[in-house]
């Protein structure tokens, strides 16, 4: 008797270090709905073997755009928020933007003002807050805002304005043999610092845009100097480009918010076999912010109409998503 | 008694599960010598828990040339091989090749003649025989041709032309936790088709020379076709830039053999904490090939100085290395 049951103690010992216990839910912030249903039917056909949806694990790239999809976008794009703080903070060095364009009108708090000069003066700005440094100061000032900027809205670091309900999908495809990515118009040097602490996506597996870098020794140390000339612009048509550059394999899944990831989505469902194509629609005007095909930041308009003509997944804020923030959970 | 004899059972068979067998020779066509030994004393003081030299998991970033590193390059670089086959099998429709070069030397097969030309008609090669496609059909191509053409000297494929030792160093340092990367002079799209199968380096761990693309819609198809354009030479001071671009965190091993890889390799040893710099002498002139200072293909001279003067490893490929080839292994 006594060995048996020390036997059956030995047994189950060994079978707890091999069987996982039993799965909770892995989107315990999504609330039960069609979105929700989407995903996780998606997963569960692609990594079952033998099944005619199973794709090799190799395979399994998912890509998320950034801006709007992973982190909050309103009331402008977080790295231009990045951008104005920058000049601000150069400008006791920089005596002659207060009569200089864009920067005088930013200067005085005018932003509309500035901007009334279209992409060449968005160019300058990104030149004079970005460029000329080498890659480690860029990555030292990225750090140090990060870790001190505070939204105007919401009075949090950006960095947590990221969404719940993401992070754990993030998670959950990576539990499943997914390798995550992020295809981002945003500037590659500008996310690399954070992403890996803050979606546990590594700097490798970020694509975005970037400008031209020259490799220079300064005193026989190497460094690589950020040039004042774009590089990459990864946004429409330039986001199925920066895939195949940087991963050179096709997404089985993707992940935007706006027409500028309608491109992507379309390369992604273009492959073989099953796929899936999400949008984040920000209808949550009370939690968030809700804005679709309008908004002059991540306008959601033509994607909109090509995921109902094509069944994606559209992902309504509002009703799909029972918290927004990490820190909305008690 | 029993019981404890079967206490004893359990106990090692719970062991069994979670110690890992007694390592054998993780290196076995490598000579026991200076290389192999500063190889080995390097991933076992960067993977030991609370050691000095411990390197992060994720920070475990190791970067190889390919062509002469891992895998062979003489008479002329493969990629040159696969673009002289191309013209040969793209002559019947371009008529105007007879009289136009570098085209006409090279029907004759008067290389030097064709190359006469220099860079404009190595480019003008290039163009004729890696753009103007779509992606997926050079993928094809490349494919084809990787699983038919044969080495002149060895009449092997040409992927069988790798190196033995440098597939176990790769295997090597992934059971120790690195991910290893490509960052080759050669075309990015020329690699990739193989690289996951020959070097257990998956498309995304590939980084190297790229012409610009372009996304376009046929037939309401996406595509990406491959524009006459060059996009980034990841060669000399390029491959610092292309491993900032795709990688976004410094090698702490590097492995090359050329001059071509001197600055991969200065921009791995100025990095904090241990560092690991190689290159591959090409000294067997039975077994491979012997070239170094005045070679036309891989000159190996600043390099081997700098690494003489600075103590990195030299692979002396005659001394140092049992096989060359894995199919010289019986």
């Amino acid at each position: 008797m006594k060995l048996t049951r020390l036997f059956a103690i030995a047994v189950l010992f060994v079978v707890s270090l091999t069987v996982p216990a039993f799965a909770a839910d892995p989107l315990p912030s999504w609330n039960d709905g069609a979105a929700k249903q989407s995903i996780v039917n998606f997963v569960q056909r692609v990594v079952t073997p033998g099944g005619k949806d199973f794709v090799a694990e190799p395979e399994r790239i998912a890509t998320f755009d950034n801006d709007g999809t992973l982190w909050a976008e309103q009331p402008m794009y977080f790295q231009l928020a990045f951008a104005l703080d920058r000049v601000k903070a150069l400008a006791p060095q920089h005596p002659e933007w207060k009569d200089k364009e864009p920067f005088a009108s930013l200067l005085k708090g005018d932003l509309k003002g500035a901007l009334a000069g279209g992409e060449p003066a968005i160019f300058q700005i990104v030149i004079a807050t970005h460029m000329g440094m080498t890659t480690a100061e860029f990555e030292q000032i990225v750090k140090d805002w990060t870790a001190t900027a505070k939204h105007p809205k919401t009075k949090r670091l950006y960095t947590e304005m990221v969404y719940q309900p993401m992070l754990e999908l993030l998670a959950y495809l990576r539990a499943n043999g997914f390798k995550t990515f992020i295809v981002s118009g945003g500037g590659i040097e500008f996310m690399r610092p954070w992403t890996e602490k803050v979606y546990g996506i590594p700097p490798e597996q970020v694509v975005g845009s970037s400008g031209k870098l020259k490799f220079d020794l300064r005193d026989g140390k190497p460094v690589l100097v950020k040039l004042p000339e774009l590089n990459f612009i990864d946004d429409k048509a330039g986001k199925p480009v920066g895939i195949q550059m940087q991963i050179g394999r096709r997404p089985v899944l993707a992940f935007g918010n706006s027409d500028g990831d309608q491109q992507m989505l379309q390369w992604t469902a273009a492959g073989s076999g099953m796929r899936f194509m999400g949008l984040v629609h920000h209808t949550d005007s009370d939690r968030e912010w809700a804005y679709d095909r309008k908004s002059h930041i991540g306008a959601l308009d033509k994607a909109l109409d090509e995921a109902q003509a094509k069944g994606w997944t559209v992902v309504d804020m509002k009703k799909d998503w029972k918290v927004i923030y990490p820190f909305e959970k008690q």
